[in-house]
């Protein structure tokens, strides 16, 4: 029970959902359709013959989410579909259907709408994912975007967060920390950056794409462990996976994909250290995995093949008694697990 | 395309989601698997060995759905899971999960988003619906709760609102304008009631109660030809159904199912007509279908077994050029199509 004054204020995003999880818990619980409830990227449940459906969904707030001005309707339409595409893509599923619930302010542009659902179907468009509707609601609060996302996928394919192993190796499709780089460079006008590189961060940002064709290629070969979304920061999510796994882990720092943009940035500014973005960021967007040694190199060619994304070596699982830990050089740091935010406002 | 001016609150929220639905076509419409895009109360998807999944969702805003005050968190919850509810009862389906977004301001109390699950859980667990998780952020505007429900319906039970034809017999669940009742004596606390009545209408507005186990039963018996719920009020919702089935109707005004709480009410306040609740009022969360004339005892009769729901007879499909009309006594009226619509403000 919460003390009468308690407000939610006062409590981290993840502290407050893990309270109402708690509530949650005593419905449907122990169905056995239910294959995965509350806990992972996305719910599973069993569909027959073999299959699952995860259902998943995710909000974006104005002003939380995205800015309150400056971001087109289209870049809000893409994101709200890739946010869910990949908490889908994260669990080796196929994304196959979207609603999508819009929040909107009498004094909103009907065009803006307009292009947030462009935005939405560009992306659906894209993954093959159709959007069978929603609803549109009046609010006098700021604009909200909530997309609900049905994917499917093999139960042998299936990926969860809990199956990593000591000795697994850690892996991550793309770069890292190009969103946040680009969080920095849009409060930072001034900053002149390559067209090139001021384009790739911005648009890591403000359009991220889900690793769709990634996660299914990875989940197919059946030769991965555990896989998470890269959504709150590297650090974060990784977290998640060790706990949920039971493991430790060793990153080793010099092997984070850090974008040449990125280091671009960091080198123009000189104050960052573009490893940072990577670890603590968060809003990237991309795949988090573990699996055997030996099947690395399948797993990295498999990537490569779906669309050509390069899938890095990072880390290794270890005993979860040896904790969670930065390998920067020779030296062997804890690994902060500072996370984005939304509740308490931290990170932005 | 809309004009550079236009703003949200220019259109009526029947008439943006019609614009924003044509966005939305251009996704996925064509795949084979999908039985019903947008454009009924859920869409329908084929999920395999003769069984189709309908999908739904619905945003309760606070201060729009639901009033800023004085509304318990258990009421919001239950009020959010019944609207959804509703909607796949509609299709004649069985809720099976949902999922909750959650929209909260930092100043929330945490005891009333605890209760508000537990709303949610309450009206679950009647209904055996796993709720399967979602999601809580932050918002600076009013709270929101938003749920996404999945339910499933054999193809040959499943109802939509095209089937009516005209001869059929219009029927629908329990009584209709207790809602609306309930709004009138929420805003007027001076009016007395004996203390029945008055828990009827107001739980009727805060707590409503899906038709479920009626819906059910109705699709069970596969003799209906359309089926809606009722949540814009008889009027508007009939309006739906006609235009999508191709007919008109004429609803027998003295045969409406207005409740005697409601019929309480109407005398001591000698203002309103119960009837005007009942065809406009609107968040009555019945269902409205329509059969053959000689199924509608068997209909009756299942629906009574389901629960104890009266079933009662309120009118007759006809050919859409005779429109939609309203017996009063002898005389036959036009049926105004007014609604409540929630991005104008009107009816509240």
């Amino acid at each position: 029970m919460a003390a009468p004054g308690d407000r939610a204020g006062g409590f981290g995003e993840f502290a407050l959902i893990e309270r109402l999880r708690r509530k949650l818990a005593a419905s449907g619980g122990e169905r056995p359709d239910v294959v995965v409830g509350n806990g992972d990227d996305a719910a599973v449940v069993d569909a027959g013959g073999g299959k699952c459906w995860v259902l998943t969904c995710d909000v974006q707030v104005q002003g939380v989410h995205f800015p309150a001005a400056g971001m087109s309707g289209i870049s809000v339409g893409q994101k709200a579909l890739s946010v869910n595409a990949s908490d889908v893509a994260a669990m080796g599923a196929a994304p196959l259907y979207a609603l999508v619930s819009l929040g909107v302010r009498a004094d909103t542009p009907v065009a803006f709408l307009e292009d947030v659902y462009e935005g939405v179907n560009a992306r659906a468009g894209r993954w093959n994912v159709a959007v069978l509707g929603g609803n549109v609601t009046r609010t006098e609060g700021p604009l909200f975007i909530d997309i609900f996302m049905v994917g499917e996928v093999a139960r042998e394919e299936l990926l969860l967060r809990g199956g990593a192993r000591a000795g697994d190796q850690i892996l991550v499709t793309g770069f890292i920390g190009d969103a946040a780089a680009g969080l920095y460079l849009a409060g930072h006008p001034e900053v002149r950056l390559r067209n090139e590189a001021h384009t790739a961060l911005t648009f890591a940002l403000l359009r991220p794409i889900a690793r769709v064709e990634a996660g299914r290629a990875i989940a197919s070969l059946r030769r991965a462990t555990s896989m998470i979304d890269v959504s709150d920061g590297l650090a974060g999510d990784l977290g998640h996976l060790c706990r949920a796994s039971g493991v430790g882990a060793v990153i080793w720092e010099h092997e984070l994909p850090v974008s040449p943009s990125a280091l671009e940035l960091a080198s123009v500014i000189r104050k960052h250290r573009p490893e940072e973005w990577a670890l603590y960021g968060g809003e990237d967007y991309q795949l988090l995995l573990t699996a055997p040694v030996e099947a690395v190199p399948a797993l990295q060619k498999a990537a490569r093949e779906a669309g050509g994304i390069p899938l890095t070596l990072i880390g290794e699982a270890v005993p979860a008694a040896q904790g969670i830990r930065l390998k920067r050089g020779e030296d062997l740091l804890p690994l902060e697990g500072s996370t984005w935010d939304h509740l308490r406002g931290e990170g932005e």
